[in-house]
């Protein structure tokens, strides 16, 4: 069985450890993947565009633990989610907000038994002694009724959308990457629908003041140091410098709008 | 069987990535946890505090490899320690001196046995050659005393400790965690010892020039932005910036003291 | 069965995880040990010298997953080889030059099958798509030339060389490691093949303007803030600085050569 972690607690201090500690002590044969602790303290957004662009890769039943919690401690509720294909465990804060519109919750609970909390319980982390817990439980296939009360809400998030004006379609940069590749809000899908029959080729982008042509392939179907679009490997529009960092390049700002339109 | 690794060596080098090569080859079967590895060149102290608090949630025989080791190659011992709860291994320099305050040590040996070292043997890295394959026999349940000679004595650290003065109770900074969370020598049982019946909620603190009131839960027992001292999550005094950098904020220096008195 | 993964995709984005999430799907019984994620961006080299320094140390048969890859989806050749001692996978674009000369390949093989490569394939992400699950295969003892079409030709890489001029042996600094150190393309061998009887403690090296006395075993044997020269723990001759950063207090250079030449 697998867990996931995902969190903004770094790597200096021993805190996933401590995570993982706690897991491994209740379900010694358990894998664990990281998939980050890097996103900024309490990027809430981040941690759940990530973990949305992740989920579909990792084998059935897979235990997502995700921990960016600024309200620990406060009234945000701690959350578990069955879908079909996998297990959520974290804060209620909009983590899981995308990913549940993609996959519609089977059973949610709030982890209110004790009984799956570790003792003492800290009020500051919840990772360690209520999340952990609850991960290792559900990897070991305990059904997850049992770790509280049922629910049947949760906590979205107010992502951007990509919309369709008089122009074209707008797309947004949602996440730049370590590369400063600029990940948008546009899914392939939505893109193929609004364009119907009109080739990758023949759009035109602009962001900032900057004019691309064509949707293309891959970094190198453009020159070294030029601007690239592309329907990156999550299935989304991204923007790139074939050889650089689009990010710093365009001096992008979060939410920044992309105008996809006709060539004519 | 588990062992978990600490150092100084970053993760931009492989040093890491070939200590686990090192004990995946004698023991296939043993699972790895990072503590970290991002810790200040040379910084034995960081360790040691870190390790103290991180020893206590992982399953009893876990082996803790900790690798900050400035003098390798020279006078300092190679040291491997059995307690009642787990296994230490690592260079003799006072890494384990708060952790054998606490579980005093059953027994201890020096790594002298070139039989259970990866020849050749390096001058630099005895992380690889000299502490990995020691913490792969004590997974594997090698008897502690065939790794070396028996030896009675280990390097302390002098760290400071909480002081009562006429004023009150004084505290100091040992650690900054990524969150800038100041991270103090005095855990809740010291605290309780001397505040007997005053309520937490009562307790006046006093770092730099600012003043705290009250001990609370959690950070957002207090609004954004503002200071919160709570027990935290290993048990000692911390002080925070809900939503914040109280290190920043605070201008903080190592062992910056924490002065701790009744209301009136 | 092992597996390690080297890459220069950094930790803040889940692409890493992505390609462990591929692999254990297909293999959920391999082990995954990471050599590093933070190469530069682009650096081949680095990895390339990295990797090279890494493999002797691994148990037989481990698969060295290498994606450091800034032609993904243009025209360079996606590889994996058989050495007699282990497998290699990644892109063909000089990464296994310097370990394919110390171990030739048995078998090379370009990953042409499409049956090994997760569908849909993205253009930008060959790490996930086609070099994980070809590790993931060859863990599971898949034969090789079941992937793709056999090859007798790999890039290699142009790495300087040691030179012997009549001034002596001139070394080049290969990579930097994270304390600092700085460390050279000369192997102990051949240091020893040219020094003859001459002692080690006897040569003269000079960097920069910099003028080191002797050949030591390790740090501890200069004072502290001293330059010292050493056989490093992977058998080439290293320069570091007791207790400090030698490529800060030097200023290396890409390449940098260093002299080494008989006291008289």
């Amino acid at each position: 069985m697998l867990i996931t972690l995902t969190t903004d607690f770094g790597t200096q201090d021993a805190y996933v450890g401590l995570m993982k500690a706690v897991i491994l002590t209740l379900a010694p044969q358990v894998r664990l993947v990281d998939l980050t602790h890097e996103l900024a303290p309490g990027d809430v957004r981040g941690a759940a565009v990530l973990l949305d662009d992740a989920v579909d890769y990792f084998p059935p039943n897979t235990v997502h633990l995700a921990v960016v919690d600024p309200g620990v401690g406060g009234p945000r509720a701690a959350l578990a989610v069955e879908t079909d294909r996998f297990f959520l465990v974290g804060p209620d804060n909009g983590l899981f907000g995308p990913i549940l519109e993609r996959y519609p919750p089977r059973r949610l609970v709030h982890l209110t038994n004790p009984a799956f909390h570790r003792q003492p319980t800290s009020a500051t982390f919840h990772g360690r002694d209520i999340f952990a817990p609850a991960a290792a439980h559900l990897a070991l296939a305990r059904p997850i009724e049992q770790l509280g009360r049922s629910v049947q809400k949760w906590q979205t998030l107010n992502l951007p959308r990509p919309q369709i004006s008089s122009g074209g379609l707008i797309a947004h940069v949602l996440r730049v990457d370590r590369f400063g590749n600029l990940i948008t809000n546009l899914r392939r899908q939505e893109l193929d629908r609004w364009r119907g029959r009109r080739p990758l080729e023949s759009l035109i982008l602009r962001i900032g003041r900057r004019t691309l042509r064509g949707i293309r392939r891959t970094y190198s179907d453009v020159p070294r140091g030029e601007l690239v679009a592309y329907i990156g490997s999550t299935e989304r529009l991204e923007i790139a410098v074939h050889g650089g960092d689009a990010a710093r390049h365009l001096a992008v700002k979060p939410d920044q709008p992309v105008m996809i339109r006709c060539s004519r």
